[in-house]
């Protein structure tokens, strides 16, 4: 009951603050922005020492290395984080632009103009950065945000956004606007579900499980920021030295990543010239090859690849490799195992490109180019909140814009309905 | 066991004729949608006998008069149901509109094109007509769809749509595209809710009752089509005779929609003028009026308007009025009790005008002109799917742009991620 209600009173407190949010002028956002990047350079020692907290935690509770390092904090990274939201603050403000406008032959003008969705409720996981960021996108697009980090992370979220959340409310931003669930336990997530009357959007940044939970608990819309079970077709007719700069980066460049390729597919006919170097490459970068038969007879000394292998985000120098018949059969196998993230085919063939590009169901669909480049700030969005796997509201990179729902605006002289 | 697997087989079957309807040309859907009109015409008889098993149904149950008016079909109401599909064919085609197109430094060149969402689930209540236009917009936008109407105009919605059903199918549309739900069991909605992995986007349109039970039940994203509580604000500079004019339409020319006006709120400086004729006007035509104290010190034979009357949607000739003091407090009136779905202003004053525009949360922010007018034909979008009173993906008249999604097209000439 307790925690129900301390949820709630965030809740109703964000939407309070974000009516006055919506109105707010770009120059006080920018100027709470800067606050916020200065204040946080300033109290680098108090973070470093939350940080410090968690780091033991997660030491004694033995967390994997890679999360570890995702946790660890020192003054560059906070200087790093610092820029974030001074970069946020260069980009050009999304409240108020108009997208269209169009008269009626009554003489009534009607326009599209972007206003902030409201409340948004952030739901990530270790990297303490995201606390920064999130703040300052919602912020930037007049939305008041409740930020829920990992408890993992619990020590670092608060010292950074309690700094956030007064500097900003220094600089003339309503209390409220950006708050942090102090509370480390998971009831205190599913009351922040159940909100619907203050939470407009919940922002689920993690892997499947919490894209499950939330699903299965939220009566609030969502924008999922899942997996990323990206292909690379490497086609007929591809140039060759191109298909193998791009598909050496696409893999090997950041294997981490919801971006980097899973699975390359590669036409037969090109298969016996192409691969046998590429392999080659990837060992050369210790990656290792699962292949199917066809893959097999063409180079040696790789595994097999099993029906899992088509299914799996590996997010490591794994690979499986698929030797197909066609366009329409490399198509027809990401339309099967893809996760509609972003998808990529190598070819010098027109009619080819233009059929990938019109018939993958993805959220980026490239041409002779490498699916890394699948980020917000690679498109000139600037930051991101992240990559967008579903199709409603946004999809691919969200940035500001994506932050923002629209209204109809209408301008009449006395009109009415006949 | 039985209904579950009934309602995942036509989910199944829905996605993968959505795979196919993505990239169909615009006169494949065209053509089927013109037979589509043509078959509900020649099959009229056969549509009209369904709907007399509906209407002897409900009125052995008496439904009020209004329900049983909805469920009501002829010729007359055919043929405009078909005339419907004939308009819908007319609208041009959103699929692969390019909406942006840029170039980065690296020379990689960015589009976003729209898409079809995939599969919508459409769930309504009795107009059977809904089946139609629900099967209409979702074809032309590229989408299957899967249309459960109520039970009540079931044998008429069964009709309707194996007459689209067939028509589209014997016109090239893949099968599965247009399908209903014939079990009218409430545990076959239920199953449709949690079809997440074949159904992109649930559109619901019915009252608070049904939004709810989505919201409790559904692990698929919808856009939701509710009440509309809408306000018009008569200001201290309102042009009496326009606001009268306006205000007249806007409660009386169609009560029992959304758009229509509920609460009427007047500036105090204008309300001694305004206020005898326009409520002597909506007596004349039958209007009751509920007034806060300071309307009661202006007009007289009026009832009290209560707390509860400010939270009401009355959808019939019943209007609540409320003096106010000031544009800021008719502005915190409607953030208060408003429904974010039509508001409008009558006024000289540009100020007001303008701060009316940007400070009002709603889908649609009208300045002189009535609420009514919120609408997908007035707005020149054609056809509408209703009205979304959410921020999320759309809002306001959801015309077949808003059944789009969109995805990012990459033209590369080898660029990789540095």
């Amino acid at each position: 009951m307790e925690i129900k209600e301390l949820v709630s009173q965030k809740g109703k407190l964000a939407k309070k603050a974000s009516r006055e949010l919506a109105t707010l002028s770009t120059g006080v956002k920018n100027n709470a922005l800067l606050k916020m990047a200065d204040e946080l350079e300033k109290g680098a020692a108090r973070i470093l020492e939350a940080n410090k907290g968690d780091l033991e935690n997660a030491q004694k509770q033995k967390f994997p290395k890679a999360f570890i390092d995702r946790l660890f904090l020192n003054k560059e990274r906070i200087k790093d984080i610092a820029s974030g939201l001074k970069e946020i603050a260069k980009l050009p403000d999304p409240v108020g632009e108009g997208t269209k406008m169009w008269q009626r032959p009554n003489g009534m003008r009607i326009g599209k103009i972007r206003v902030p969705i409201g409340v948004i409720g952030v739901i990530y996981e270790s990297r303490p950065g995201v606390t920064a960021d999130a703040a300052g996108l919602c912020l930037k697009s007049g939305n008041s945000v409740i930020l829920r980090g990992g408890s993992e992370s619990i020590n670092s979220n608060r010292a950074i956004a309690g700094i956030l959340s007064n500097a900003a409310t220094s600089s003339g931003i309503p209390e409220g606007a950006v708050q942090i669930m102090e509370m480390t336990e998971r009831e205190a997530v599913t009351e922040l579900l159940k909100l619907d009357t203050y939470i407009d959007l919940i922002i689920p940044r993690g892997g499947e499980e919490l894209i499950r939970f939330i699903r299965e608990n939220s009566t609030i819309p969502f924008v999922r920021h899942d997996k990323g079970l990206c292909h690379t077709f490497v086609d007929r007719d591809a140039n060759i030295e191109m298909a193998e700069k791009i598909c050496f980066n696409a893999k090997v460049q950041r294997p981490g990543v919801c971006n980097a390729m899973e699975t390359l597919l590669v036409h037969k006919d090109i298969a016996g010239k192409f691969l046998p170097l590429m392999v080659k490459k990837y060992k050369d970068a210790g990656v290792e090859i699962r292949g199917c038969s066809r893959t097999k007879g063409v180079v040696s000394d790789i595994k097999d690849a099993t029906e899992d292998d088509w299914r799996t985000e590996y997010l490591e120098l794994i690979l499986s490799v698929k030797i197909v018949d066609s366009v329409e059969e490399a198509i027809s196998h990401i339309s099967d195992y893809g996760s509609g993230h972003s998808e990529a085919i190598i070819t010098s063939n027109y009619f080819n490109a233009q059929k990938f590009l019109r018939e993958v169901d993805a959220s980026s669909v490239f041409v002779n180019a490498s699916t890394r480049l699948a980020d917000g700030n690679q498109y000139g969005l600037g930051a991101e909140m992240g990559i967008s796997t579903q199709k409603l509201h946004c999809r691919g990179p969200m940035g500001l814009e994506d932050l923002t729902s629209q209204k109809y605006i209408i301008y009449g002289d006395g009109q009415v309905r006949q």
